[in-house]
């Protein structure tokens, strides 16, 4: 099989699916995206996603993007590395209610950091969401940390939720979070810095 | 086994779940929650969906929110309902990175009108985040028309997907969005609502 071209930026939430791709064994190869030549807006990645956004994984079969549905097919791709609990519908749905929180909710009010302009084009406006940052992020902290099963997200079992969470966790000292106040969300955090998959995923990007 | 019980709001994205319960032949009990009253953020309520949103689904197995999550637990757990491509990782994955747009970028698009208050603090924020809806919600029409393969979401092929669909673009028009210039959107919309789960979903909304 053709390895599998992985499209991704550094500093984004494609780190996620790096991770996943590495804990998997996947072959791929990696193009970073340049975010400040905004190089995800040329003519050329429009072409392989639309959205002009990362990650994208070019497959055999067509293009993928979109954090929860790549990393649950990495899941199922590889089914024997047990990145998913994918014989029990009900587990494997906490699986994508975690990601599906962490795409919806936690992504999204992090992007309002920096990417105000997506939802209002006053300059104030954005001032005033980028204010409100550091509330936002606390509260996904807390939910997050509610979530967290422990050690890993869904409990003894390590899964792709737990890079997804690695990735968001990441982002929470930048929006002003105090981390002293997540004891168990740090220790997560380190616990993922010494696997080998993580490792080389950061050492990529 | 046990009914489940199903925890939804009129006009809320609740509806996808509603319609899916449906086509699948799930036996649940519903619980409109009261939106005007805000009971989604009652101490009862939060004690089921500490999020203070729905839909929710309380299970036999426990609780499980997130629309994405719910839409593919649906699928999976009736099987010969043929719901969602669930031998088939890449068509699956498709289906997922549909849902995951819908509610990490259409739902949160629309959500700037009217919860402008979860990402500022300041009204002349929340006055600029609602002028800008009408023009990120046709972005989101031109996405979701260039991935509706026709059809329905997947092509011949009806799933989950459809019924999200169907309650995103029933918010188009209330959000400025010229429905003229998405027909095949508006075809889409109609031939949902012809289908019998469809109709008993919004007579019991």
């Amino acid at each position: 099989m053709k390895p599998w071209t992985f499209y991704s930026g550094r500093g984004t939430c494609a780190l996620a699916t790096h991770i996943a791709l590495h804990e998997a064994g996947a072959e791929f190869n990696i193009v970073q995206l340049d975010f400040g030549a905004t190089q995800q807006q040329s003519p050329d990645y429009l072409a392989i996603n639309p959205k002009g956004r990362v990650p994208a994984l070019a497959t055999e079969h067509g293009v993928l993007t979109e954090t929860p549905a790549l990393l649950a097919f990495i899941a199922q791709r590889f089914p024997h590395k047990n990145l998913a609990p994918l014989d029990d519908a009900f587990a494997f749905a906490k699986l994508q209610e975690f990601n599906a929180y962490l795409a919806a909710t936690v992504h999204v009010a992090h992007a309002h950091k920096r990417r105000g302009s997506r939802w209002a084009d006053d300059p104030a406006a954005h001032e005033a969401m980028r204010a409100k940052v550091p509330q936002t992020m606390t509260a996904c902290a807390q939910m997050m940390d509610s979530m967290l099963a422990g050690p890993w997200v869904l409990g003894e079992r390590y899964s792709v939720a737990d890079a997804y969470l690695f990735t968001m966790v990441g982002w929470l000292e930048g929006d002003a979070v105090d981390m002293a106040a997540w004891p168990r969300l740090v220790a997560h955090h380190e616990r993922m810095q010494a696997r080998p998959a993580v490792q080389r995923a950061l050492a990529e990007q």
